[in-house]
């Protein structure tokens, strides 16, 4: 049987077996709602509650602060459009970085269909924001600051401390994407210094159809789901009771686990990382070389199309992204990329592999072996390939 | 052991093991993200394909007309905000009944901030909308109706094949709540004339956490949740791929085993309905004496308090609601009892008892046995019923 080797955690994560067993109770006997007075909904309601407080853990929150949603879109969503509407009183102007998921750059579009105005500031060629630009591009209207905790393309990890040091200065709310950040590495909403924070269960071994946001106690938001008190009145629904139990369940073991965690991520990424120079010519790596997230490599191959050598990949067992989850059948070079100012040729070729806890050395051994050959079967393919070795021989 | 009678199946069912089975390798092995190119997306992406099928087919629509989402509020905020806005621009009326659930009405409350006008068309006695009031309440700026296709706290079905009637003849869009309804009854959408129509997994065994809106082929609508290209750009976020496939299976059960289901259920609730006047004095059925869902059973009982009735059922094993699930922890006199004419002194003493598959007629003998000296004990309680026969004393 051909090895099968998962390199795709960025997209989502496998459920882990604690994980699904803390869920079972939820898909079984204890069917209740949440909402409900008689003793069918006690059960439910106090799981959810401790799940809650599981969350408020991860991310060094209180109970009361943390929104279940379906999923980081969703959280992302609720922030960016809640809490600017929430707040359009004060005025109508929001900044978000160029390299933003898509969740919040519609939501800020969406926005500017509403009278709101969007500024959108750079990154530079590792995908870092300047936190003098968020400065720069506040006005005295602007109402909301939304900058990702990192870019779950390109792994670079934003200076999420410094922003916030900015918008506290200027009474500015400050919302950040952790989606991809989020029970991977620690996080702790006071010491960053946010208002609000999304994150997503399935990025970190938790269920699928679930995510949070952190919002800080006080803060006034409007809902995206209007109708029952639930969550606080803030997101109106019968609540996903077993994926809230799994999404605390993970959190929970995210949190006791991380270091160890991020060790053995940070041992695969390295080596990948080392080892591919040699292996491979004209390969840029993107993201920021340091400060990324742990199990994160990324790279654009000359030449060919990420596509291409996704499923070239594929056919050898071996899975793999090029772009993000979301917009990987939209078959767009990556806004990310473009934005650190790749061009559109070089942005084609994306591969990213994002590790995860039931990868080894071995994994890395195997794509290691695949990959190259899979590069020379495809660049002997090349039109771009050939018209570059041509021209390098006319220049020898 | 005491008995345990679940009667509340209007707030939530419980899963059917079948269902269960269904979601388990997607709570596994089958842990791929939909939107990826590579094969672990694979059987995700089919999986979501077949549930769409399976949905479309409860309803009698097109593969291509069910857009997922995380609960039957979030479809029916979707509806209501998404179709409202993508039309604004030919006017900015809507009509609601009102008796719609509050993830529709307070939708619509959202909307009256953004410039809407909503009207309400009243309902009568039974709690059924006339659909010439519908007629009456149309304008040339209306833009969406939303009426819902049955009541869950007092089980009356509406006319809305009439009602759709009207919005069609006036070129207006007609919006159904059917989360109480769907996989309960026969639904087929092209029979009933809607334009788009609402329902959740967890009122018919499958599910919580996933919703559906069928909408008709062609109809515009603004997204909720704006990022991905899920759900056709109409709903952004990781797809919920276990909650998808249990509503799927869910859907594909009900459909087959519907008409067993609903005579089992009318059998149930005519028994209780028919035996209950006998038992206790002073009640009042409440909702449409014929027409209404097969499993419901809704009824004031005088001078005390649904509450207190729900607290004393529940130490005896059984649960009931009183008002709505997502409204009972409120604790306010329901809105749909009020518009129907009840006093808020009746309306308090509302009591919701919904039979599901898994009930049977000694349930029903138990609900008899205990709720009559339930009712006695808590209205030797009630100075409002000593007030009242003190007063009858008086009379004779």
């Amino acid at each position: 049987m051909m090895r099968k080797v998962y390199l795709d955690h960025a997209a989502t994560t496998p459920l882990l077996p604690e994980v699904r067993e803390a869920m079972m109770p939820f898909l079984g006997e204890v069917f209740g709602n949440p909402s409900c007075l008689h003793e069918w909904g006690d059960l439910p309601r106090a799981a959810i509650e401790e799940a809650r407080e599981q969350v408020a853990g991860l991310v060094g929150g209180r109970l009361e602060e943390i929104i279940f949603t379906g999923s980081g879109s969703e959280s992302n969503n609720l922030a960016v459009k809640g809490l600017a509407l929430a707040q359009q009183s004060k005025g109508k102007h929001i900044v978000v970085s160029a390299i933003e998921h898509f969740s919040v750059l519609h939501s800020a579009q969406t926005l500017e269909k509403w009278g709101f105005e969007v500024s959108q500031v750079p990154v530079d060629r590792y995908g870092v924001v300047d936190p003098e630009d968020v400065r720069k591009a506040l006005r005295k209207d602007t109402v909301l600051v939304s900058i990702m905790h990192a870019n779950s393309e390109v792994g670079t990890i934003e200076p999420v401390r410094e922003i916030a040091r900015i918008t506290r200065e200027h009474n500015v709310l400050f919302h950040t994407d952790a989606v991809a950040v989020a029970g991977t590495i620690p996080i702790n909403v006071a010491e960053l210094g946010v208002d609000a924070l999304s994150l997503a269960g399935n990025q970190f071994y938790g269920p699928k159809g679930v995510g949070a946001l952190w919002l800080r106690k006080g803060t006034r938001i409007m809902p995206l789901i209007d109708g029952g008190i639930q969550e606080g009145g803030r997101r109106a629904g019968t609540e996903n009771v077993p994926a809230i139990v799994g999404l605390g369940k993970a959190a929970e073991l995210a949190a006791a686990s991380m270091s160890s965690r991020i060790e053995h991520l940070t041992g695969l990424r390295d080596r990948l990382l080392a080892e591919l120079p040699a292996k491979i010519d004209h390969v840029v790596v993107t993201g920021h070389p340091g400060n990324r997230l742990p199990g994160h490599t990324s790279f654009c191959v000359e030449f060919i199309e990420g596509e291409a050598m996704l499923m070239l990949l594929n056919s050898q067992g071996i899975a793999v992204s090029s772009g993000s989850a979301c917009t990987s059948r939209a078959l767009k070079a990556s806004h990310v990329l473009i934005a650190m100012g790749l061009s559109h040729e070089i942005a084609q070729g994306s591969l990213l592999l994002s590790f995860g806890s039931g990868n080894s050395m071995e994994d890395v051994d195997y794509v290691l072996e695949v990959l190259p050959p899979v590069i020379s079967r495809l660049r002997q393919m090349s039109p771009l390939y050939a018209k570059f070795t041509k021209a390098s021989k006319g220049v020898k």
